[in-house]
């Protein structure tokens, strides 16, 4: 399934993407739960990409492709196509160029995160929930506008901008055994993987999936890229298939994918809320449920946890629904 | 309405109850949102104690009362009436020091209220759900353990410990014009009036309060406290009245009280968790909720907020009843 054109990021590029996007993001904190720690036997350290500029982690990545465009590129502006968060983000580092930036979203996506879209300055074009409408979709307003187009993983610019979020957590924490981070496309983990095998080699990296959407499973176990049109799992961020770039990673550094059901996945979510009071998105409560599930595996081990994002719809929490 | 024999707490009270309680507490952070500093035009520094032990500023009274205690003292253990925060954390700090917590709740208090109590050690006596009955029951429970009564605010210990919570305040911030904390019986309030005039008196002292239970705001235009029965508000921490210790901060170092509606307060705080990505209580929206109603008034200032506590009962929002 590799494209042999494709452009590996290197952790050069990482670096490089951290000098570019620092004055566009936080350095998020790092935040312990004395009851998490208690509950699972293992040392966690959550890092908090939920308190992130627009709310995600994807900031990283689309800050790093929107500052890194020259003159005559910028001026035409960027386009994407994102189920939420990359939409944000995108707008968010657009908007700070001062740049258009053009989106194809889903007509499913969270109310909460369409409104953000038009907040920064992004200008929505809504497709039908599957992988196949929204590329269509996505090809028509490239083509009418002209503008540079930000894959939310699949593009080497983003991995290296990700990739300055597992540079961070380093530094943050005193050595870690293990992270874990939810996967969907694959753009947190394959940055994750970039980072750490450059810089803390003997750090496992587990993937955290949901079981209703588990095609990153199937691929890692089958040895090539799985993808399912629209699986349906409340973790929206990550219905989204591997690419040629992210599996290049995930088949090549990841130790392993676990997964965890909608109800495991909700109760973490809502644990995590309950206990650390922060808002998080379901998505980002899937590591939290596969360290549950699978205590043993993580028992006296210090586990680093990338809360991915906090962009919710408070009026229809899952708990509730 | 003054006690002579009253003890008023003094800032060298709050530096040993800092020093006392610094095992046992976190030191919180302060976090900002460009987007509530544009809606508002202020700049706002929220000392975020729905992050601290137990999810509420109020441990920091409670584990100074606790570990203030002689060996004696402290073998009989503590007791108080709450069906709150400081239930919670007294039972948290009793359970460090491994002694007897003993509360009187209403029968009619939330379970999950009840549980987190038990969790913490503390033992619970029900009493019907009327002054009557908490005082009568209180006074058995007291009598036959011979505990040491620890007020929820009206305790120079306790207004002593939340003091070191503006102290810290006044360290993670580089000046401040103003700093804004909810008013219920008042001791977070008397805490930030004890060490603001110690160590910042520039700094003005803002009480915000519901409309729905103005008594401090009545009291404080009338020169004397009013307490009204039972007010009704979904701020539940701050149906309380203010008492003599409390009453003295107020009267003597509050600059106003701002009230704010049901409807501002729960827009408040579904804007904080929307955009700061925290869970904070109803009763902390309150601040940001004045704020808002009085930008000009905080325009151009450099604001403190105290966000006073996480504790929210998930399964009932008060945007989604």
């Amino acid at each position: 399934m590799k494209d042999s054109s494709m452009q590996i990021p290197t952790f050069a590029d990482v670096l490089a993407a951290h000098g570019r996007i620092a004055p566009y993001i936080h350095r998020t904190p790092v935040l312990t739960s004395a009851y998490l720690n208690d509950l699972t036997g293992a040392q966690l350290f959550f890092k908090c990409e939920n308190f992130q500029k627009a709310g995600a982690f994807k900031v990283r990545g689309a800050s790093n492709a929107v500052f890194g465009l020259d003159e005559a590129a910028a001026a035409k502006g960027v386009c994407t196509h994102s189920s939420g968060n990359h939409a944000l983000s995108l707008s968010y580092a657009a908007g700070r160029r001062g740049i258009p930036c053009n989106v194809v979203m889903p007509r499913t996506a969270p109310q909460a995160k369409k409104d953000a879209v038009r907040g920064y300055g992004g200008i929505i074009t809504e497709c039908d929930p599957s992988t196949t409408s929204r590329e269509a979709v996505f090809t028509g307003v490239q083509a009418a506008t002209g503008g540079d187009f930000v894959h939310p993983y699949n593009d080497p610019r983003v991995i290296a901008g990700q990739g300055t979020c597992s540079r961070e957590l380093i530094e943050q924490t005193d050595g870690l055994d293990m992270v874990v981070a939810p996967i969907g496309g694959g753009g947190m983990i394959s940055g994750t993987c970039l980072t750490l095998s450059n810089i803390a080699p003997e750090v496992q990296i587990i993937a955290a999936e949901p079981a209703q959407a588990d095609d990153a499973y199937r691929s890692f176990k089958a040895g090539h890229i799985i993808a399912d049109d629209a699986p349906d799992t409340i973790a929206d961020g990550l219905k989204v298939p591997l690419k040629d770039l992210t599996w290049h990673f995930v088949s090549n550094h990841v130790t392993d994918i676990l997964t965890a059901s909608e109800a495991e996945i909700i109760s973490a979510m809502k644990l995590t809320w309950q206990r650390m009071k922060i808002v998080i998105e379901a998505s980002c409560a899937v590591p939290l449920a596969t360290i549950i599930k699978n205590k043993d595996r993580f028992a006296g081990k210090r586990v680093g946890v990338i809360i991915t994002g906090g962009n919710v719809d408070l009026d229809t929490l899952p708990w509730t629904l």
